[in-house]
């Protein structure tokens, strides 16, 4: 039903095919990604992006660089995979899904060759890992749904700001994954989009996306979600997240802690969508969070022209914190962790198997 | 020290030079506007905008369409004075101020033609009034500017939202004129500005005019305020209004009201500054006044490519009301509203002789 960021054709050999989302809204099309260096360029022009769809790309782009080896001697495919993974690893350097992925790959191979397997086998054993990354990945965002639509009563206006949907991931997303299970399950629900400057995934992707679904989806500019929640529009707001502390404070796209703040004054419920793996145990808060500036063309000239005079000073953080105290929950794979403290994130943690409990 | 958006030049005959608005901020352009029909295309295309500075310029359309009729009967330079105004109160309906300074120009001209002038005195009588209506707005900016002032303490960063500065306006602007005035005073006084989604008047207008003026100015997105207060940079806050209740909740420009909730978590004073002519003593609360929903191609197609999917649907309300428990105070002309409610802002309309008091 959400439409399908990337998926791997043709077997083996195969390629792998993918929206190219530099030309959404605009344009939907599916381009075929078929050697390392397309993937390559593909990651870098953020063709695909969302560090969930990086990942899976990442898995993929492994067995385009090492799939003519059939019948290679295991050291062969080992070299091939080293390799691949070292030139994929400069694709996007701070995607942090990115070399989890390619750790995972390069150490799949490492370990079967070190078990004595031959080519081949290192070759099934890749296409396995890929596979698994990819299955994973949606199984994550299916939970993640499933868990959150529980939330979701019939009838209700979601509003949701940047973009963590199914284009994010390599399944249905994560904030908007409770939507798209909603929504199949037959609640009417529907949504307000924030546009999400500077880079507007929420009017190029997130709208988008939830069109192909046939979710009622309605955008606006971030500064009308105020007025929006004052007229009694919104039932409830859901946000994905970049990276979340171990006391439940929440990193997301800049302009996440606004609509926080605003969804406190009006007594509108704050969720988080989120895998176990966007928490960052060893960060005790949120404010030890370092938050990126980015380019002020950005702002300046977002959109093929220069709004702003020339020289102007700009202030552009890519991301906020939103502090635990305003979030209602944060949904998981795992479950709902309601009103997050550290004790209720660590044992969230406990649970999914990403932290040792004491007790 | 702040940039005049337009001004009588050439005495009599004489002409209007105003700054070109719709060329901001690539280019820096003065015109000429010599006839009626050429003021009439400028506040079409908003060459000049903002509600006192198209009172202004109205003032002077009167002139120009009457400035040859030296010598003429008094009949002669009345039908003239109702013929133009009639002409110029079409160039934008909606402009309460086009409509108060067109009938200021048409009553003073009928007052002196009643009393007997000739068509010479009734000329005088004209030129008198456009200026006394040009003047009389800069004599507000700047009494709105120094009791603004005085509530901006040496090293604070002010934050804002659209533009209410001198391009709004004939004289040094409403919610700019207190950091003017401060930066004369030799106040050090910064500003950010939000870029005011969709039309970005402050990207385009306010961070121009502040940098022509030297108030050092940082742009921010929209959804970039929360986390700059979070940060701590801004001291206060103070925004324009284009209608404000009796009970003191004020319409402005979308996006203000989450500014003003932003600024009450961050205990952030939240001040509006406006002329007591923007008060409507008729409106009991700002829940009575209507807000206009605007296009939504200014919001998918703002920036002349298309930035949202073809289709979607879009909600873009141009107003919002802030309530006045969130207002610190409202700076006029006759001083400052300390927390507004219906008793002090009565107490203000009838020091300025809006208003009759009852005692």
């Amino acid at each position: 039903m959400h439409v399908e960021t990337l998926e791997w054709a043709g077997g083996r050999p195969g390629h792998v095919r993918m929206i190219e989302q530099t030309l959404l809204p605009g344009r939907h099309e599916v381009i075929d990604v078929a050697t390392v260096e397309e993937m390559f360029a593909a990651i870098r022009r953020l063709a695909v992006r969302g560090a969930p769809a990086i990942g899976v790309a990442a898995g993929y782009g492994v067995l385009l660089g090492t799939q003519d080896l059939a019948g290679a001697s295991g050291d062969e495919v080992l070299a091939r995979t080293r390799a691949t993974c070292e030139r994929l690893a400069e694709s996007r350097p701070t995607a942090v899904n990115l070399f989890w992925a390619l750790n995972r790959m390069r150490t799949r191979a490492e370990s079967e060759h070190a078990a004595g397997r031959d080519g081949d086998a290192i070759l099934d054993a890749l296409f396995a890992e890929a596979a698994d990354i990819h299955a994973g990945d949606r199984d994550t965002c299916r939970r993640i749904g499933e868990h959150g639509a529980a939330l979701i009563q019939d009838g209700w206006t979601m509003l949701t700001h940047c973009n963590a949907g199914a284009l994010a991931t390599g399944g249905m997303g994560t904030a908007l994954a409770p939507i798209y299970v909603a929504h199949e399950q037959g609640k009417r629900v529907s949504v307000y989009a924030d546009e999400t400057r500077p880079l507007l995934q929420g009017a190029r992707l997130t709208a988008w996306e939830l069109m192909q679904a046939g979710v009622p989806v309605t955008l606006i500019t971030d500064n009308m979600a105020g007025r929006v929640m004052f007229e009694g529009r919104i039932d409830a707001v859901i946000v994905g997240s970049d990276r979340i502390a171990r006391n439940g404070d929440v990193c997301n796209k800049i302009g996440t802690y606004s609509v926080a703040v605003l969804a406190a004054r009006h007594g509108i419920p704050f969720y988080v969508a989120a895998p176990l793996s966007t928490f960052d145990p060893d960060l005790a808060h949120g404010g030890l969070i370092p938050i990126e500036e980015r380019a002020p063309e950005e702002v300046t000239e977002g959109f093929g022209s220069r709004t702003a005079p020339e020289g102007v000073a700009v202030y552009s953080p890519a991301f906020d914190v939103t502090p635990a105290e305003l979030v209602a929950g944060i949904v998981t794979e795992v479950g709902l962790i309601e009103r997050p403290d550290t004790a209720r994130v660590e044992h969230a943690l406990a649970l999914g198997g990403r932290l040792q409990t004491a007790g």
